[in-house]
């Protein structure tokens, strides 16, 4: 079975032909006027001016990581002597993926301009073929990647025993997963700074519309858009794709199915790129479409693609499966269905065409204080429905796959038991982003239709124009929502399936019977470290946002005071300085928060041993995962209630409704776009850390030495 | 050992009659004009209105659960058949705490404000011996309520070992925890509604001031600071100190003490409430006292009785105990020691006179949306220092005290293993108690001294005396914010305690061993539960107060609108309906959050079974505490942010940072005053609602049945 390694090469170079096809279509649009045509190369140079110092800043990282791996690995506390090397491979593809996203997106903004003002559906297509490109890039790339290790472990070094291979490809995740942290850490402090100093001298202070060219930072926020929600939900979504299969890959060896149980997750996301790669083709629209038409025809093709790649799975688990065939079809099912419903409740709780976001608007009537308790309220109520939709799904996937093979022995006493129902907890993960390829495409279209609208504003196009990317702009917060839904669920499992991973390795490296047991205070204490991990990362992402954002704000209110005729269009603003600023502020301040993923994992491990580890990534799991919901969440309604009231609703636009809405949405930015999504990938980064280390804190830790 | 029970009633006896004593002290002075004598009693009446209707829909409720208990009982499915009246008995003795406080700070705030007109000190005086009569009210129904349950089970029904004993007094703490979440939570959002009500409309819409007599909400936002910051705190802080008390008798008898072990936090207790008395006699200032000297006068008191209360202890342990004696005296210390700490660091967190609280005033520099931001941030770094207090307090405590006897079979598996270390845990949140009487006394003054700031203003008295009152009142924060830290940090331990006696008591129920490896799906599905418990109880206390405020915004806007002269003085505003709209708000509301508490375990139990239960107990008391910091903290430096900016900084009183400040103090209202607080009910309500029912959990659960 393990010979079928080759279909991941295969879903590579489908996905890769496919965004390669679709790049070319973008390309082939005209990018406009020569005033369109400036803009947009003034964000492309801020963007890959940002990219360059990101890049440079996490190399340095990289370097002093990998020296770090390679002296543990050298001491002989590494499982694996790979890991060092996959830990740089991994970062790179990641990089690569929100890299090339970035680069389609800001050759799309301008083209998705030009051609909403020749049709909306024109617009539509350009800014959705565009999403393609990212969406395909990520998922070849995450195919290739695994696909490469395979050859390189089972091949080239003979590491043919399915257990020991994937414990050493789990740890593969590590580099992902740090590069992704960094992507979307500093991009998103990137975005929001410069959308929360925007918005804040521009549209509260000063009055003017989002996006008007007499805001010094209008072009620091269009950057924003590409470098966070593009290159950094590149960068995230990759390690979520990735960790989600490596994960599974992990736990079907040891669950008993040997080399099946790691083709398996591989050909369900081969299957899964084909599928998206049909539902594609659906996404069309009539030119006189209004939002709804809109939204359905993403569904459209969502839809088709998971119901596709439901039928596929079902097959595939026949053919590559020898026994439980069902309980694992199952099992996917219910990642599929998970998403589904996740992103479903994340639309009802963030999308103004529902109660929640509509009462949340009408709480701005009080004023901005009743508002922010409004959103964080429904934030916090939002986790309701993700848990327990996670709750299931772990529960029916787990007892579908096989549930658990008790041990006990003789005496009758438990022995640790690992079994069958965790390789269905990993492998629902497996389904729920199988369909990652247009699920990203409708969620990366977004910033570009964003973008589009900022150029049309700048270069003065058509008040139509700008009518139509408001609406392509709009329908893309919904489907970034749920894309978040997707991101988080997915990310919850895979958390799991990594924390048993965990445990087993740590197992093998001991000859103790560690008690794991919750009630233990080694395992409760490292609980309350979790949570408070959780807590403080958050803290530092928000922070972050706050005082690279306040810079933004002194320098706007600065560029307004000492620049005369800014407001009366005689004078340009300091675009560039915004834009330097911005790149300052998310650089320096995405270090700490990044550092803290990595480093609390190991001192807890060294001062708490591995018991204690485990009780972190437990209680980072689940504080995390609510915590994240809630971010998201609220951060949605907040931003959509804002776009309610503008659309007419408690006095619209420049009421004092509005205003209250506005101060809502600020507060909202880096709730969804920073921390919130920022702690989907801290979770599994905590566990993948964990995993590396385990060899030095089995080996080292203050409870043992006591 | 056990015939030392009567040491209870000697600590009640010492503590009510030092009570009353204060009691008698404080009503002997004059409540000062007739003008003030007429608002004190709008205020009495106010508040009695409420806490009748709250008592009238708690009994009903009462009933309810006491039907429910007694047909358990009657099926064999209860532990014990003394449960439901010991229920019963619980929630009126926590209700009569809160009463009695809440009686004599509502005669005794216009004496405040009156002494105040006369002397700093005398005001000093006064308000803290009225705080003393709540504080020691407590403690002594705390110790009568426990004595004679210990007279009735040992002495009435012959319940004379210790084991048995020990699990039947634990589940006597529901009742208590039931009617300390509703007083918590009903009245916190009646005092967040009418305060954020009063401050929307008067302070932010019309710049009247605080406490301005033409406010129509402001009769109803000094009755809530009665019937929250008193009524409600003290039912919760009553529900704290017998809980901590019986988590530990359950525990003391497992871990082999017998007795001794029950009778030792007995002594504790009685030795804490002795030593509270001797430093509440050192709390006296001169005339010309600054709020520092104040402060510091304060401090001397509680200090002086926590080192008095450490000697005690280590005498205890040595009389009472006959093995480990100094093991058991270090938890008690690390419990004194950790309760501390927890204070210093929510005053460094919170208090104007350090770095985050200035840095927080300053973010309004930039806006409301940034101090908002800002808020958040500070407060989820504040649970860093709270996290690692209490987990190095458990870890200590538990390693001091006598560690893991693990107990291995003979096949060298591991079976379930209950300690002398678990007993460290519990006494450590006895100790972190003892010393209720005098820190509670100092955080009740708190609100007296607040409602005299409010009398001195409506009453027309001088400046100086609303100067002297202000002294007071923003002393009452800090020690308020003192306090919680208290209640939240012996909230985590005793909760700790109560899970581990949870898995005690079920695993007596069942032949089968039960697992609760924390890798389980069941327990892993339990924490997420939890989480998500946490999240969304915290979401409908703040919506709560949300929806209850903004009633009032209405209604002070329509009588601004619609009775003419109030802004002149020339009408009188209807004071009556807002008290109202308050009680009727708050009672509507308190129900929901209340009876999810309740309801959430035993259907989590139902449905997993109870290794799904310690899951979720595991969740809410980790998630519970790290939420429960995060809010209070936030709160209270949004709320001493603003005064900071209020005395002089950044533009003062009226600037725009002052507005910005406001809605961070607004929103920060429901934070620290009904939601963080009555997170520590929850985790610990959690876990009795679950020891009281595991008898049905264990008989009849979904995963049982599959």
């Amino acid at each position: 079975m393990e010979k079928f390694f080759w279909i991941g090469f295969l879903g590579a170079v489908i996905a890769g032909v496919f965004a390669l096809l679709q790049a070319k279509k973008v390309l082939g649009y005209s990018e406009g006027t020569e005033k369109m045509k400036k803009i947009a190369s003034s964000i492309r140079a801020g963007a890959n001016a940002y990219l360059k110092h990101q890049y440079t800043t996490v190399a340095k990282v990289f370097v002093v990581v990998f020296i770090i791996l390679l002296v543990l690995a050298f001491a002989g506390h590494m499982l694996s002597v790979f890991t060092p090397f996959a830990f740089v491979t991994g970062g790179i593809w990641s990089m690569l993926a929100g890299f090339i996203g970035m680069k389609i997106a800001t050759n799309s903004n301008a083209r998705t301009a030009q051609a909403a003002s020749e049709s909306l559906n024109k617009g539509l297509r350009v800014a959705f073929s565009s999403g393609s490109v990212m969406g395909f890039t990520v998922v070849g790339l995450g195919m290739l990647d695994i696909s490469i290790w395979f050859v390189i472990l089972y091949f080239g070094f003979g590491i043919t025993d399915p257990v020991q291979f994937g414990n050493i490809m789990v740890m593969n995740g590590m580099g992902a997963s740090f590069m992704a942290l960094f992507a979307r850490v500093g991009g998103g402090i990137y975005t929001k700074a410069a959308d929360v100093g925007a918005d804040l001298v521009g549209k509260v202070e000063s009055g003017i519309p989002e996006d008007d060219p007499r805001n010094p930072a209008t072009i620091a926020d269009n950057v924003g858009d590409n470098v966070g929600d593009v290159a950094g939900m590149g960068a995230d979504l990759y390690e979520s794709y990735v960790g989600s299969i490596l994960a599974t890959f992990a736990l079907g060896a040891t669950a008993g199915y040997g080399f099946n149980g790691i083709i398996l997750p591989l050909a369900i996301a081969v299957a899964g790129i084909i599928c998206s790669i049909v539902g594609s083709f659906l996404v069309r629209t009539k030119e006189n479409a209004t939002q709804a038409s809109l939204l359905k025809s993403l569904r459209t093709g969502t839809y088709t693609a998971a119901v596709l790649s439901a039928i596929a799975s079902a097959i595939l688990c026949q053919v590559i499966l020898t026994e439980n065939q069902w309980g694992v079809f199952v099992a996917i099912l219910c990642g599929l269905i998970g998403g589904c419903a996740i992103g479903y409740f994340t639309e009802y709780y963030t999308s103004d065409t529902y109660k929640p976001t509509q009462k949340l608007a009408a709480a701005s009537e009080t004023g901005s204080a009743t508002i922010i308790i409004g959103g964080i309220s429904l934030g916090l109520k939002s986790t309701l429905t993700s848990i327990l939709i996670v709750a299931i799904s772990v529960l029916v996937s787990y007892f579908a796959a096989g549930g658990t093979v008790e041990i006990v022995n003789e005496a009758g006493a438990f022995t640790e038991a690992f079994n069958k129902g965790l390789y269905g907890i990993g492998i629902a993960g497996v389904g729920m982003l199988s369909t990652l390829g247009i699920t990203l495409a409708t969620d990366a279209y977004g910033p570009v239709a964003d973008n589009a609208g900022g150029i049309a504003e700048m270069s003065g196009l058509p008040e139509e124009v700008r009518e139509r990317t408001d609406a392509l702009d709009s329908l893309g917060n919904t489907t970034a929502a749920t894309g978040k839904g997707f991101a988080i669920g997915s990310a919850s499992l895979t958390a799991l399936a990594l924390l048993v991973s965990y445990v087993n390795i740590v197992q093998t490296k001991t000859s103790e019977l560690l008690n794991f047991t919750l009630t233990s205070p080694t395992i409760l204490v490292g609980l309350f470290v979790g949570a408070m991990l959780t807590f403080v990362f958050s803290a530092f992402t928000m922070s972050a946002v706050q005082n690279a954002a306040q810079s933004i704000v002194v320098e706007v209110r600065r560029q307004f005071k000492e620049i005369p005729g800014i407001m009366t269009y005689e004078a340009d603003p300091d675009y560039g300085r915004c834009v330097t600023l911005c790149t300052k502020g998310a650089i320096h301040e995405m270090v700490i928060p990044a550092i803290l993923a990595i480093v609390v994992p190991i001192i807890t491990g060294l001062i708490l041993g591995p018991v204690g580890v485990v009780g972190l990534l437990g209680g980072v799991s689940v504080t995390g995962f609510a915590m994240a919901v809630f971010m998201s969440n609220a951060g949605g309604a907040w931003d959509n209630a804002k776009k309610y009231i503008e659309s007419g609703h408690h006095g619209g636009k420049g009421s004092d409704c509005h205003k209250a809405a506005v101060v809502g949405d600020t507060v909202g930015d880096p709730f969804k776009d920073t921390s919130g999504p920022s702690l989907n990938i801290l979770i599994k980064l905590c566990s993948t850390v964990s995993i590396v280390f385990s060899g030095l804190i089995v080996a080292c830790n203050l409870l043992n030495l006591l």
